[in-house]
Formats: C-alpha cells, sequence, structure tokens
C-alpha cells in the first residue's frame, strides 16, 4: 500500500555507490513550488559543515526548494574545505533539477573524511523520482536495519509525514539523530517552529540509545502549505506533530544498536520537574540497568543505585521503585514473584516506575537495552 | 614471596558459602592495640547501611580496631533492618576476636537484599587468621577475576599496604569501590584525612569502567602509628600514598568487567582546569569511543564528537587530537599511517591526547574499553 504525503513534495533518490550498486545513499526531498523551513539542530559544540550550512541559510532565507541529505560521509571534522564541498554540492544540485530556492544540506556518517564529491555529482546526474517514501527512508540510512517514517492526515484532509534514520550515537540532547518532516498544512513558519520545538521536547529528546551526542543531528519541518488550514487546528496540527515524532522516535529505539526491548521510565511524587526528569534520565541510561533488562534479570538494586547517583533528592524511607506492575521496593525490600517478574521482563517493552513520595512532579526517559551486538557493531564501523 | 604489611595489623578471613566452600567472603581488618581511620565515603544520595554506619562512627570515635568486611551483600536499600544487622555482626565480631574499639563496617555486593546474618555469624566464628596481603585481597572480591594489592616501604621503614576490589559499577565520583589501605606510620589523623583526600582526587577520582556509582563505596586509611615519622617525611608519604592509589586504581581497569585495554585521555591547552576535565571525563567515558579501541578502528571521529558533547569550549580550526603518537586531527583531517595506528591500537594502553590549543590548562582520565563480555557479565548478575 502506498503512504500518503503531503502535496507539493517530490523525492529524488540516487546512489553514489557508498554502500552498494543497489542501495540508495542520497535523498532530495523537493518542492519545486517552494515550501517554510523549521529546524532544531545538534546542540554539540563541534557542529558538522551541513549543520553549520543548514543554520546560516535558515537565519538568511525564507523559502527553500527542501534538503539534499547524503550518507555514509558526516562531513564534520572537515573545516573550510568540508564548507565548500557541501555548498558545491547543493549548487551542483540546485542545477541539475532545476530548483529556485536554495536546498538545507543534512550529511550523516562517517566523522573525519572529505566528501567524495565526484561520486556525488555523478550521482546526482542520474537520480530516481519517486512519491514513496518507504523509498526516501531507505535512502538515508547508514547502520539502521530497516527505514524509517509515518504519516498522518488531518482534520480538511492535510498531511504530515516523516522519515527517521539512526541507531547508535543516540543521545539525549535536542535533536539527536536526522529526521524530516513535510507538510502541506499551511501554518505561519513563526508557529511551525514553535510546535516542532515543543514536539522535540516531548519525544526525540527523550530518548537515548547510548547517551551520544552527533556532530551532525537535525530536525527538520518542510511546509508548502497547499492546504488552507484554519487557526481552530492549530491544536490538533500539534498533537498529530508529536505522534507522528512519537512514532519516528520510537522506530529508532526499536532499532537501536543491538536493542532487543524499550525501556521507560517514568518517575513522579518528586520535589521538582529537575529532580524527576534528572532520575528518569540517569536511570534510563544505566548500562548497568540496561544490562540487567537485556538480561531478564529482575536487579531491581541497580535501579536503585542509579537513582542515588542522580542530582535529584530522595528520601530512601519514602521511596517507590516498580517494574510493570510488581512494587520491589517500598521504603525497603519487597518480596516479590521472582518468575512473573522474570516473565515480565522476558516483554520487548519494559516499564520502570520510580514514585520518590515527596511531590508532584513527574517525568519520563526512553531507552533500550544493551546488548553484545552493540559492541559488535560498533567495535567496527569504519573498518 | 610474602608481601609486607604494616606493623600492628592481622587479617581474619572468613567463609559465610556465599560463593562455594573454599572461597573466602569475609574479612576482618585488625589492629588490636587501635588505629586511627580516615575515609572517603560514596557520594551517591542512597547510601548503603555499612556507609551510613561508617560516616557516624568516624565522626563519633578517635581509635578504631579496623574493619568488617562482607561480600556478597551490599546491605543497600535495607532500611532500618539493614543498619540493625549492620551492628548486630559488627558487636558479635568485636565480642569474638575481643577487639577494644570499634569496627567500621564494608559490604559490597548484590543490592537489595538483607544480610544473611545468621550465615555471617556462624562464619565469624571460624575465622582464619593471617597477614597474607594477597588472600586479605581475594577475601573481598565479587566479581573480580584477581585479587588487587600493592604494598611500598617508605624511608625508616614505614609501610603502605593496600587491598582493593571491584570490576564493575566502577563511575567517577569520590572514593569509588571498596578499598583500604592500612599504614604504621605514625602521622596525625588531620595529616592522614588530608593526603587520602588529595590522593584519591588524583586516582580513584580520574577512573571509570562504566560511569555507574555505587551506594557503597568507600576507601578506607587505617593508622597504627607503630612507626614514628618526623614531618619533613610527610611528602614523601603522600607521594608513596598517590602511587600506592595509583597501583591498586590501575588493577581494577585492568579487570574491569570486560576489558582488554586501558584508556588514558590526556586534555591540554584548555581555557580552564575546568573544561580539560571535562573533556578529559566525557571522551574517556564515551561507549562508542571504547567499542572503536575495543575493536582496534581508528575511528578518531568518535573522539571528536564526544569532545563537542561536553560542556566545554574548544574550536575545531585549534583543534589537535593524537591517538598515541598520530596526530589525526589538526584543525582538519590529518593523513595517518593506518596500519600503523591500527598496529597501536592493537596494544593494552591506549593513549588520546586532545589539545585545545587556547590556554594552558590540562587534565586526564583512565577509563578501559568495552566489549562483549561487559555484557554477558552484567545481563545475568543476580540470577
Amino acid at each position: 500500500m502506498k503512504i500518503e504525503i503531503p502535496q507539493g513534495f517530490k523525492f529524488y533518490s540516487g546512489n553514489a555507490g557508498f554502500y552498494s550498486k543497489e542501495r540508495p545513499d542520497l535523498l532530495i526531498i523537493a518542492a519545486k513550488e517552494g515550501c517554510s523551513a523549521a529546524a532544531v539542530l545538534t546542540t554539540n559544540k563541534l557542529k558538522a559543515a551541513p549543520i553549520r550550512l543548514a543554520e546560516e541559510m535558515l537565519n538568511k532565507n525564507k523559502i527553500f526548494s527542501g534538503a539534499l541529505v547524503n550518507t555514509g560521509f558526516a562531513n564534520a571534522a572537515t573545516g573550510k574545505k568540508g564548507i565548500k564541498d557541501a555548498q558545491e554540492i547543493l549548487d551542483f544540485a540546485k542545477k541539475v533539477l532545476n530548483l529556485p530556492y536554495p536546498l538545507i544540506p543534512a550529511s550523516t556518517g562517517v566523522i573525519g573524511s572529505y566528501l567524495p564529491v565526484d561520486e556525488i555529482r555523478k550521482a546526482l546526474k542520474s537520480l530516481n523520482q519517486h512519491d514513496d517514501l518507504e523509498l526516501a527512508a531507505r535512502s538515508i540510512m547508514t547502520t539502521d536495519s530497516f527505514p524509517k517514517f509515518h504519516s498522518i492526515k488531518g482534520t480538511k484532509g492535510y498531511c504530515l509525514a516523516g522519515i527517521t534514520k539512526g541507531a547508535g550515537m543516540i543521545g539525549p540532547s535536542m535533536a539527536t539523530t536526522l529526521t524530516f518532516v513535510m507538510t502541506d498544512a499551511d501554518f505561519s513558519p513563526f508557529f511551525l517552529k514553535q510546535a516542532l520545538l515543543s514536539a522535540v521536547e516531548k519525544t526525540f529528546n527523550k530518548i537515548a540509545v547510548d547517551g551520544e551526542q552527533s556532530t551532525n543531528d537535525g530536525i527538520f519541518l518542510f511546509s508548502t502549505g497547499k492546504i488552507k488550514v484554519d487557526k481552530g487546528m492549530a491544536k490538533e496540527f500539534e498533537m498529530l506533530l508529536v505522534n507522528l515524532l512519537y512514532e519516528l522516535s520510537m522506530k529508532i529505539l526499536r532499532d537501536g544498536e543491538g536493542a532487543t526491548k524499550i525501556i521507560k521510565v517514568i518517575t513522579k511524587g518528586f520535589a521538582s520537574t529537575k529532580d524527576a526528569q534528572s532520575v528518569a534520565k540517569r536511570v534510563a541510561l544505566s548500562p548497568l540497568v540496561k544490562t540487567a533488562i537485556y538480561g531478564s534479570d529482575p536487579n531491581w538494586g541497580r535501579i536503585f543505585a542509579s537513582i542515588g547517583d542522580s542530582d535529584s533528592y530522595v528520601d530512601e524511607d519514602r521511596l517507590k521503585i516498580f517494574i510493570g506492575n510488581h512494587i520491589v521496593f517500598n521504603g525497603e525490600p519487597v518480596d516479590f514473584n521472582r518468575n512473573e517478574l522474570i516473565n515480565y521482563l522476558k516483554g520487548d517493552f519494559i516499564e520502570i516506575v520510580i514514585d520518590a513520595n515527596l511531590g508532584k512532579h513527574e517525568s519520563y526517559f526512553f531507552s533500550c537495552d544493551l546488548s553484545e551486538k552493540y559492541i559488535e557493531i560498533n567495535s567496527s564501523y569504519t573498518s
């Protein structure tokens, strides 16, 4: 079944031969009549050339022709030549497709190698035009084991469609991974930027595979404005955008390098939101918690230790810890049905609830378990 | 060859059957005529019962009979009963060995189970008295694959001897792991405490296996004062204490769960010490850097990305990155001899030097690589 995409967008997939002769490794998302753009970019201090260029373009321009994404090479740690290379490819692509407005660059892949400009130019001469969201998602994959995309329709027929990539180097800082969301809903650029920031905070900024932050992360939202919307639809749009980004972020966790389970840590009863956030993130990122869950080991003491290791105020006497529906700590150890808990831990979605019992502030954080496979994938990435 | 231990100490090893009928799992370090004590304890907010008791005792008393250490059970997350259990065992041990002063408790093992008081009492009735530093170290092992001990002699014959344990849950916060240092040098308790704090800052607070901090960590320094020292020996003692703790901390890294290599990250040229420290620690703890080094993969882009992910100020144009003697980044990628670098990475001590080229502040941090074995060990610890 063909997935619907918003009006006014076309995709162009290309192959520069970075992975194989068949697998696409280049994508252009093109709005020939132009689109507005909003973005949330990596907070890494050593930003890749395409991120620096994108930042500049977003500040200078209001209308874009879309984005040019290459995989295989991050074009990070490439100094001034990196900027020049990215610009050269953008100019070339714009000419080949005869696009009136600038394309925003995005790159993902190995850090520290220059872009193979000639191969990319060659690939840009024989692009495959299509409107297949799945193929678009497939064209930006690196170590991903499946393409990640999702599409939602709103009232009066506007559409939100997104693609994302990423399986490792997923960390809890603004806009981790490369994600492109397209819509035809005619909201103002200002509203779209605010909606994106807020949705990222609730979804992508609440997930982590390994806590690693990339030099190249970005989430982009493009709108052709082909479908007229009235102001009353703003709330719905915000909600659908959160849903879309939630679905995409869960696909990243499911495909987390070596991951077999999603972990959701819910914190409540804390004295402040900051405390609740800090504990949720600390526990979700603990390698000892992640390995225990991988092994379906009901070793809740590791959850306990990592709660204490955060900056947040907790009181052992008031603290409660649940794994699924099983309470394991209630100011003191609780006798629980070990076999039932192990059975629960064998599932692929594990919920941990931490109740500080001190106030009414809450938060949550998603991560995945840590398996031998993560090591296998990451001990030989470039070689 | 018998290793010398400081005068006035005796060891008592016991077996409560926690691991096997042969393997000792209890240790008493006893100074029958009393000793002074200094300690650096975990900063985890959910401290184990023995840590809370030890803190209280160190505040209340000046002379001690030594320490009682049990393995197998951390006696953490055990509420009021945990305190009562620890106290009961301390009282019993003191009576059995007829000791005049209090024993300081220390526990290590699984979090969230009550101490098996009866088994420990039984074991305390048939202790094996000895003066074997290696056997003492063996008696406090948990997942360690070898006993960790070291001994040094100072001028005029005073002695410093230490034992330590730990292979995982080793994180970069004050006093991670259980370590006991004994000396007969007659320095004041105040001086010993200062010397310990300073030596821990330079050694144990600069290592990490997995960045996990335990509820039970502590480093203890006991002195019987049997050897008279003059003030002029203070500097030497401080240096020897750093050497001793350095040797012990390196043994922990060598035995880091699944570790095959030690990683030393050296930072220099930063605008502040805080910046230099933050980058050294961030890079040393990066799972992607650790897995790349495990795989002898010269993927320096991961070092680059994690430098940018710290809070410190860096400037890509001025930044230099070395792996061993090989410069891999100098404001832009450097052509390096890939085979030679891979050969270097196959060694078991890998040095990474990061020069921000912005100022004159420097720091360092030690960690180890991350292998499949870490997952294997930690996915089935309690089961």
